[in-house]
C-alpha cells in the first residue's frame, strides 16, 4: 500500500481518517490486551495501537515486533484518550488504531539505543553510522544543513550567479596545506592532486567573462585532524567580476540573512557590524572575536607605568604592552589555584606571566596590589571599568602575546562563568587584514589569506619596498568565534601578482614554474573581480549548536581519518598499484 | 562607478537613460569621425559610440582600445538610425553615446577569435579555456547546465528530497571499472579511492531513515576516454525509501518536466513511454533507443524461411533470427559500394554478413533478390513496411548480434539520411532489465546493473537455480538515442543480497571481505528502497545540442586525461611522495 502521511505528521486534523504509514518500531509495549507501538520516520513519532478488537491479525503480529523492525501500518486516527494525552508530542492528542500491519523488513538488536543521549564512543557510532544518523539530534543536524545549501541555491540563483563545477583532479600546487594526491595510470611518475580549495578556478572563470560564480565545493587538505577538520570539507564559494569590496560583503549579507531565517528561522540584523583586523587585534585579543560578551581587552599602560612593578614598566619601556582584563564577579570565583593554571595554560602562547588582582571595597587585593594604590585604583577602575568583587588579569608582553593570551583568557573564562547566551548568533566582518604575516614555520612572511589578495590600492607601491606593511583587500565572516568564511579582492593585473610572488620570496622561475599558466592568463584582459568562501560544515554546526563539524557530515573520518564503517583507507589489489606505476614504501 | 545593467540587456526601454556597462571589447571600427565599440558581457553585445561632440576624452581613449580589453564606459542610450539597426541583435536598435571611459584591463592579442565559430584545435582551445570560454556558445552550455542544476534543486526540495554529501574519499571496491586511488599519509601501504557513484552510501542513508536523499555528485572513473566519457563526472543521484519502481518513475517524469521547462522551454509530454528491454532489443536493436524515428526492426523468419537462400534458412535451422530494416528512399541513396562498408563495419559486433534488397516496382533487385519473388516479395513487404524506393537490409545470426548490428545501421543510417528532427527531446523508460549479462571480459554473468538491484519479486527463488533467467526491478531513462539515467529497486535484506553475491561467483569470504560491513548494515532493519541516477554531464550537452559532454564542463580533462591549462597530473616534489610511503616505479 501507499504511504499516505508520515508519522510525525498525524496531528488532530487527521482524526477519523484512515492512514498508511511506514517506519520504524522505536518502542513496543503491552498494557492488558493492547499492544502501544510507537513508529518512526524523518518526520516523527505517532502512537500506534493493537487490540483484538479492531484487528486480530494485527494484533498477532504486534506481539513479535521488536525495536527497529520496519513496518508499515494501516488504521484509523483517533483522539487518545484524556489521561493518554502527551502534551510534548506533536501527535501526543492522538493514536492510530492499526487493522492491518506487515514487517517489511526484522532488525537485530541495535549496539546502542536510537535515541538523543546515547554513551556510545565516537567509534562505535562511526561504525554503526547508518543507526547513528537515525537519532533525530542527528537528523535534525543534516537537515539544518540542507537548509542551508537550499537557501544557498535558491539566493545566489536569484541574484544571478551561476553553479560551475571545477575539477577534483588537478594540479598539486605546494603551498599551504598538503594535498592528497592521486596517481596516474596514463602518464607514469606523475599525479592529479585533489583541491584544496577551486581558488584559481574560480578566478579563470571570472577570466572567462561568468561574472558571477558560485559552488558548493568540495575540498581537500592532508592535515592533522582537529575538531573542526576533516580531511574533506565543503565550502559555499562565490566570485564575483566588477564589484568592490562593499558590494561583496553587501551581497553576503542578504546571503546570510536568507540562510539564517530559512534554516534556523532566526531574523539577522543588517547591517553586519564591521571591525579592522587591528581593532579586533586591541579590543578582543583575536582576529574571530567572539562578541555575544564584552570583558574586552583593556589598555592600562598609562595606569600602571611608573608604579613599581619592574615587569609591568621593563615591558612598556621596551615598547610592549600591559593590557587586562576585568572579570565580572571573578574574585570569588577564580582562586589562586585556578589563576595559576590558566597562567600555566597561557605560557603556550609565549606569555611569560600572568599578573592579577582582586577589586575590593578598599582598592585592590592580590600579590602586585602593594603597588597600585591610591590615584592608580581610580585610574585601573577606569580604564578597565572593573568594579567591586571583579577579577583583574594582567598580561604584559608584545603586543601578539598579550593578544593571544587576553584574548583566550577572555573566551575560555566567559565559558566558564557562563557569560554567553547560546541562542545567539553574532556575526560580525573583519576588514584591513594585513597582506602578510610572519610564519614562524617558514622563517619568513606569508601570505596572510592566499598570493592572490589585492593589496589596497595605496599600498601597491609598498609590495616592492615595504610588503609586511602592505594590507589586504580582505574580509573575513566571524560567526560567534568561529572564522565562518573568508574572501579578499583577487590581483587581475600580471604585474601586480609577479610583485607579490617576489615579496613572498619566489624566485621568478619558481614562480613561472608553479603559476606560470594563470599568469599567462593575466595577460588576457582579466577583470577586477572577488569572492568569498564560507566554511558549509562549520556554518551547519554552529546553527546545530554542535560541538564538533562530524556531527552534520554523514559520513565523516574519525581523528585518524579513517572511517569506521567501510574501513577506508584500505589495503588494495597489488594489480592496482603496478597500473599506477607506483608501489609502497616499507616503513623504517 | 557601479555597473547599472549588464551590456545585453541595452534595448529600446533604456532610450534617453545613462548606463554605466563594464565588459570586454569585442571589436573596435572607425567610421568618420566616430568610433565604434561592441562591448560584450555574460548577457551579450551592445554598441558604445565614441565621438569628440559627445566625449572627446572618451574618444582618446577609444582610439587605444584593442580586442578583449576590459573596459567601464558611462553614456546615454540613443536610438540607431534607421539604416542602423541590427534586428537580429536584442540591443540593436540602440547604442550608447560614451561621455566617460576607463580601461580597467589590457589584453594581448588572443590565440583565437572570441566568436562562435572558430577553427582551434581541441588542445589550444583546452590550453587557453579561460578565452575558450568567453565564446558565447560556450557560455550558453554552462548556463543551460545551470538551469538544469537550479531545477534539480528546486524540484526535490519540493517533494522533500534532503540534498546529503557522500564522502570523496572512500573505501576502494574493485568491481566495474577501475578506481582512482589515494595514498593515505597516516596508515602506510593504504589507498583511499575516488568513488565511482555514491551507490552503497545512499543506501545506508535510507537504512538511516532519511526516506528521501539527492545529491549532484561528483563521481570519478579510471577509464578509457571516449566522447562522452570524463575521469570525473557529475550525477544528479537520488534514492527513496519505501516508494515502488512506479512512484519512483513518476517523481523522476515530474523532475524531467521541470527540468526541460527551466532549462530549454520545452515542454515535455507526460507519461513517458515506456518499453521493456526486450522490445526495445526487438525492435530498435537496442537497449537505448533513438525514437525520434522509426526504420524499426522487423522480423521476416517466416516470409523468408524455406525460400532457398542458405544463409537465412541455416540461422532459423539453428534457432537464429533473420530480420530486417527498410531505408526509406535508400534504394538511390546506397550503391553496392556503400553498403559492403556497411557490411564490413558490422563485422565488429559478430555479424557475418550483410544482406540486401532494393524493392522496384516489380519485386526486389540485388544480388538475392532470385530468392524472393511472388509471394515472398509481398510477404516481405508486409513484414517491414518497405515501399517502392526503399532498400531493405537483413542480417541473420543470433539475436544479440541481430540487434547489434541491425540496431547500428538504423542510427547511423538515419543521421546520414537526415531521418532525425534534432529539435525533439524523445525519452523514453527502458524496464524489466535482465539481472544478469554475460561479460566476455569475465567469462561470467556480471550484474547488469549492479549487484544492488532487486529481481523482480517472483524471480528471487531463480537467484539459487538460474540466475540469468532473473529479471530485475529496473528502469533506465533514454533521451534520443543515449542512456541518460538508470535505477532501480535495491536489494534491502541480507539473505537476498548474499544470494545475489552467489550469484555472481563470489566466495563467502570475498563477499565478506569486500562488502560484509554492507550486509551486516542489512541486518538493521532497511527499509525497502530503490532510486536513480542521472548523468549531469549527458544531460547538459543533449540539451544543448552539443557532440561531447567537455563542451558543457569548464575545465575537463582531453582524450588522453589530462588537463592542457594547469599541466595536470603533474610530476610532485619527492617529499609528497616519502609523506605518503610511495614510490614511483620506473617504467620496463
Amino acid at each position: 500500500m501507499k504511504r499516505t502521511t508520515y508519522c510525525g505528521l498525524v496531528d488532530e486534523s487527521y482524526i477519523g481518517q484512515e492512514v498508511t504509514l511506514k517506519g520504524w518500531v522505536q518502542k513496543r509495549r503491552s498494557l492488558g490486551n493492547l499492544i502501544f507501538v510507537d513508529l518512526r520516520d524523518i518526520d516523527g513519532i505517532v502512537q500506534l495501537v493493537f487490540s483484538q478488537e479492531f484487528g486480530p491479525d494485527a494484533l498477532a503480529v504486534a506481539e513479535k515486533l521488536r525495536s527497529e523492525y520496519v513496518i508499515e501500518a494501516h488504521g484509523r486516527v483517533v483522539a487518545r484518550a484524556e489521561g493518554a494525552i502527551n502534551p510534548d508530542m506533536k501527535t501526543g492528542k492522538v493514536e492510530v488504531e492499526v487493522t492491518a500491519v506487515t514487517v517489511l523488513n526484522e532488525a537485530k538488536v541495535t549496539p546502542f539505543n536510537i535515541q538523543d543521549d546515547i554513551d556510545a564512543s565516537d567509534d562505535l557510532r562511526l561504525k554503526y553510522r547508518y543507526l547513528d544518523l537515525r537519532r533525530p539530534e542527528m537528523q535534525k543536524g543534516l537537515l539544518i544543513r540542507n537548509r542551508i545549501t537550499q537557501a544557498v541555491h535558491s539566493y545566489l540563483d536569484e541574484n544571478h550567479f551561476i553553479d560551475i563545477e571545477t575539477p577534483n583532479l588537478t594540479r598539486s600546487t605546494p603551498e599551504g596545506a598538503r594535498d592528497y594526491l592521486v596517481p596516474s595510470r596514463v602518464y607514469p611518475g606523475t599525479f592529479y592532486a585533489l583541491p584544496q580549495s577551486p581558488q584559481l578556478f574560480k578566478q579563470l572563470l571570472m577570466g572567462a567573462g561568468f561574472d558571477r560564480y558560485y559552488q558548493i565545493a568540495r575540498c581537500f587538505r592532508d592535515e592533522d585532524l582537529r575538531g573542526d577538520r576533516q580531511p574533506e570539507f565543503t565550502q559555499i564559494d562565490m566570485e564575483t567580476s566588477f564589484m568592490d569590496q562593499d558590494e561583496i560583503m553587501e551581497m553576503t549579507e542578504g546571503l546570510l540573512k536568507r540562510v539564517m531565517k530559512e534554516a534556523v528561522n532566526y531574523d539577522l540584523a543588517d547591517p553586519i557590524p564591521r571591525i579592522t583586523w587591528d581593532e579586533a587585534m586591541d579590543r578582543f585579543g583575536s582576529d574571530k572575536p567572539d562578541i555575544r560578551f564584552g570583558m574586552e581587552l583593556k589598555d592600562v599602560a598609562a595606569a600602571v607605568q611608573g608604579a613599581g612593578f619592574r615587569v609591568f614598566d621593563a615591558t612598556l619601556d621596551n615598547g610592549g604592552q600591559v593590557k587586562a582584563i576585568a572579570v565580572p564577579g571573578g574574585a570569588d570565583h577564580y582562586s589562586r589555584k585556578k589563576i595559576e593554571e590558566k597562567q600555566e595554560y597561557i605560557k603556550r602562547f609565549g606569555a611569560k606571566g600572568l599578573a592579577w588582582m582582586k577589586v575590593t571595597a578598599d582598592g585592590f587585593s592580590g600579590p602586585i596590589a602593594k603597588f597600585f594604590a591610591d590615584d592608580r585604583v581610580a585610574a585601573i577602575k577606569e580604564a578597565t571599568g572593573a568594579q567591586v568583587g571583579d577579577l583583574l588579569l594582567f598580561v604584559a608582553d608584545s603586543r601578539k602575546v598579550v593578544a593571544d593570551a587576553l584574548g583566550y583568557l577572555r573566551t575560555s573564562i566567559a565559558k566558564e562563568l557562563g557569560m554567553i547566551d547560546e541562542s545567539k548568533f553574532a556575526f560580525v566582518w573583519v576588514v584591513d587584514w594585513p597582506l602578510f604575516e610572519y610564519s614562524e614555520d617558514f622563517q619568513r612572511y606569508i601570505a596572510a589569506h592566499h598570493p592572490f589578495t589585492m593589496p589596497n590600492e595605496e599600498d601597491i607601491p609598498l609590495l616592492a619596498t615595504d610588503p609586511h606593511k602592505c594590507h589586504a583587500q580582505s574580509y573575513d565572516i566571524v560567526l560567534n568565534g568561529y572564522e565562518l568564511g573568508g574572501g579578499s579582492i583577487r590581483i587581475h593585473k600580471r604585474e601586480i601578482q609577479e610583485a607579490m610572488f617576489k615579496a613572498l620570496g619566489f624566485t621568478k622561475e619558481k614562480a613561472a614554474d608553479r603559476f606560470g599558466w594563470f599568469m599567462d592568463a593575466l595577460d588576457y584582459g582579466f577583470p577586477p573581480h572577488g569572492g568569498l568562501a564560507i566554511g558549509l560544515d562549520r556554518f551547519a554546526m554552529l546553527l546545530s549548536h554542535k560541538e564538533n563539524i562530524r556531527e552534520v557530515i554523514a559520513f565523516p573520518k574519525n581523528s585518524k581519518a579513517t572511517e569506521p564503517l567501510t574501513h577506508a583507507p584500505s589495503e588494495v589489489d597489488p594489480k592496482q598499484l603496478d597500473e599506477l606505476h607506483i608501489a609502497t614504501v616499507e616503513q623504517d
